[in-house]
């Protein structure tokens, strides 16, 4: 019977009751890696050695790599180095890549020297490249044929090949120098005659990635031609792996987060809410903190540049809050939008003016309503008119100039080369505290004084 | 030879300039829909319609359904009911569901009666679900066979019907009351014996989907088992659909901007930024600004509390931007990781606590540096120490609170079935702003009167 996933982890925590290690085994067996990781979360680190023991190397090796990162280090340990090579010989080189990667040197020297030479050196191969590079993600386990194999010898190929590849749904095609020429889907190929050669029938214009390329350029790829998989080639065109649609998702994860962190001044290392050290995590958020306080307090001598004012009209202070938090507000709505819309393509250069301007004229609107509320409560709580007048028209000021610099500010940013997302936010916080405050105080000291 | 898609793009605009109908089909042939419709979007009307019609109905849906949005309605008018009903036979049926779903209503039945008869009920089956379903992303053209079917049976089906469905990868099996019982995979096919039964070789825990689920649940289950499709059924186990990985890549962007954009209170509605007029979209943001903005002016009715002292020592007003905008900044990044890790699953219960507890010291050391530095900028500004004290402590104590209920509070949300994103950020920002004037000027009246 057919299943969801739920039922799936309640199977897995009835299985680990198993004492037996071959009943556990044969109990995991029809299991999902996925579910067996997750259900491992639960349960304490000797229930998971019991489980990656049980499990044989190939099974374990699945299980492994769905861990969330943290589990992983103390397994190691407990496994020993050489059931551990194991599983990772058992491991696509990709994953395996990964998982070595993120250990000290001296256990992934030891490691790789335990595991079987040919995977060692795919693993090695992979840990050159940069882990947001194409080469970082991509697989060498695929399969790739010569052009004048017929499609009745690649299907063969196939059956013979198939378990050990990471996917076997296209078959990239090389010549005499390794160099890709052509790509045809296993579609393509069981609908073949099958004595066609693959380059009667392979498809020549090859969508690929180049190994050095960034990881979410090769994820956008992806995702605008509906891939499951892309090739991977050097500077000569010498196809060297492939990227999967699986690795993808993750990918586009990882810059989702990266996208919204940024938006907060965070960086992709403060995600990790556990393991870091409080005073490491505190050191890292504290640079843009410290910065935008100095922002508020440039602000506050722009407010003691116009005591006299304040002194003469108190009531003055009671709105510093309501005036600084406003168009803070604005901005950060429209620069959230300008800067998403840029990630994600949205907002093309075809339509950038169009929406720089339309945020414009939203900002009037906005700043228009929102002023004139404050103008109201301000006059109904203070009982004076002109004060309503002068909250109310700063508010609108300063809420329009800030909606315009959020959705312009990032675009020129982002024409300079800088990240819209990192430069955007202190910068325009900063510059419109100063800004309201001083328009604010300008207009009180003309119209009330 | 290989080619990357920037060149891609090159040959199509080299193509538009064929003036020959043919030619130009024949020129567009090899290339990919999606680069074609980057390459039309930025092309005039004229010309979109121009390839349109030399592409013939197959080519044009792949391409019509990779527009922009905004660019599809005009060229639905200029191509006519007829040609357009063309395109979207040929089109897969949860695309056309997506387009059509778009269209007024008189406009949708018109179509819908010019299309093929059994094409337009596979698509009115897709219009009943809810968008965000997966009934509303799922495919019905998908490959299911019987239980009793061979291998070498079900691999001549495959070159049958190959070019129809949206995927052939995976093959589901249903039972006489086409209730979905296994499923096999196209590599699993090809290494089975060919006399093999599917109901031998199939696997029987599948992993599947309900029509009603919501989507982001559906694509978190494709990415969680790394698959390429998943079954979707009814409430009676009866398979309905697939939904492929090509459209969870889309989903969990959708879902992405999504949760960036609620965190700068905006709706999923605020991120077109052309096409809805501008009034419509100010109106959409003003709620939120003027609840935050009667926030401000809540915490400016606290320092009208404080007038006498305020009267007394002017210099207070100078840090009143400072003092309101750190415990912000504070909160808005544990916020952000807070509902990003719930999101992403990478805060999970086993951690929640933990990771909670963490933000509790970093706001304190946080608090700490921040309040020391702003007490050190305040002395040597005002000459001072006890107006030092009074602004570094307040600093201190209020980014320590905004901090942890920065983290604790999203969670409570999500305890309670908010949504830990709308919430919490006009919450935590309003009570801060209350919580911060109310607290500094009760240490400034305590300690320097």
């Amino acid at each position: 019977m057919a299943q969801r996933a739920a039922e799936s982890i309640q199977v897995i925590e009835a299985c680990l009751g198993q004492i037996n290690e071959n009943k556990l085994k044969d109990c995991l067996k029809d299991l999902h890696p996925a579910d067996i990781a997750e259900a491992l979360s639960r349960v304490p680190l000797a229930q998971r050695i019991r489980v990656m023991r049980a499990a044989g190397p190939e099974r374990a090796a699945l299980v492994l790599y769905e861990l969330d990162r943290d589990m992983i280090s103390p397994l190691l340990e407990a496994l020993g180095p050489k059931r551990l090579a194991d599983v990772l010989n058992a491991m696509s080189d990709d994953d395996a890549a990964d998982i070595l990667g993120e250990l000290p040197e001296n256990q992934k020297d030891q490691l790789l020297s335990l595991m079987e030479a040919s995977e060692a050196q795919d693993v090695r191969e992979l840990l050159k490249y940069g882990e947001d590079t194409a080469g970082g993600i991509m697989t060498t386990e695929y399969v790739s044929l010569k052009e004048e194999v017929t499609a009745a010898e690649a299907l063969e190929y196939l059956r013979q090949v198939g378990s050990e590849v990471e996917t076997v749904y296209h078959i990239y095609l090389i010549n005499e120098q390794a160099q890709l020429t052509g790509v045809i889907s296993l579609r393509e190929l069981i609908m073949a005659p099958p004595e066609a050669r693959m380059e009667q029938v392979m498809n020549r214009r090859v969508i690929y990635a180049n190994v050095w390329d960034d990881q979410e350029k090769v994820a956008k790829m992806v995702a605008k031609y509906d891939f499951i998989s892309i090739p991977v080639v050097n500077d000569r065109d010498q196809l060297l792996g492939i990227v999967t649609v699986d690795d993808v998702l993750d990918v586009l994860e990882e810059e989702a987060t990266e996208d919204i962190l940024k938006l907060a001044n965070l960086d992709a290392e403060d995600q990790d809410l556990v393991e870091t050290g409080a005073w490491q995590r505190a050191f890292r958020r504290l640079p843009w903190l410290i910065a935008l306080l100095f922002g508020g307090l440039i602000a506050g001598n722009v407010i003691k540049g116009f005591s006299g004012t304040l002194e003469q009209v108190t009531a003055l202070a009671f709105f510093i809050t309501a005036m600084a938090g406003g168009p803070g507000n604005a901005a950060t709505q429209s620069l959230t939008l300008v800067v998403r819309g840029l990630a994600t393509g949205e907002v093309d250069q075809r339509k950038l003016l169009k929406a720089i301007l339309k945020e414009a004229q939203v900002g009037l609107i906005i700043g228009l309503v929102a002023g004139s509320v404050l103008a109201l409560v301000a006059f109904l709580w203070q009982g004076s008119p002109l004060l309503g007048l002068v909250v109310g028209l700063a508010l609108t000021v300063n809420i329009t100039i800030s909606t315009m610099l959020g959705s312009f500010f990032p675009v020129v940013m982002n024409r300079l080369g800088f990240d819209p997302a990192v430069a955007s936010g202190p910068f325009i916080a900063t510059f419109m505290d100063v800004t309201s405050m001083f328009i604010y105080f300008s207009l009180a000291t003309l119209l009330l004084l």
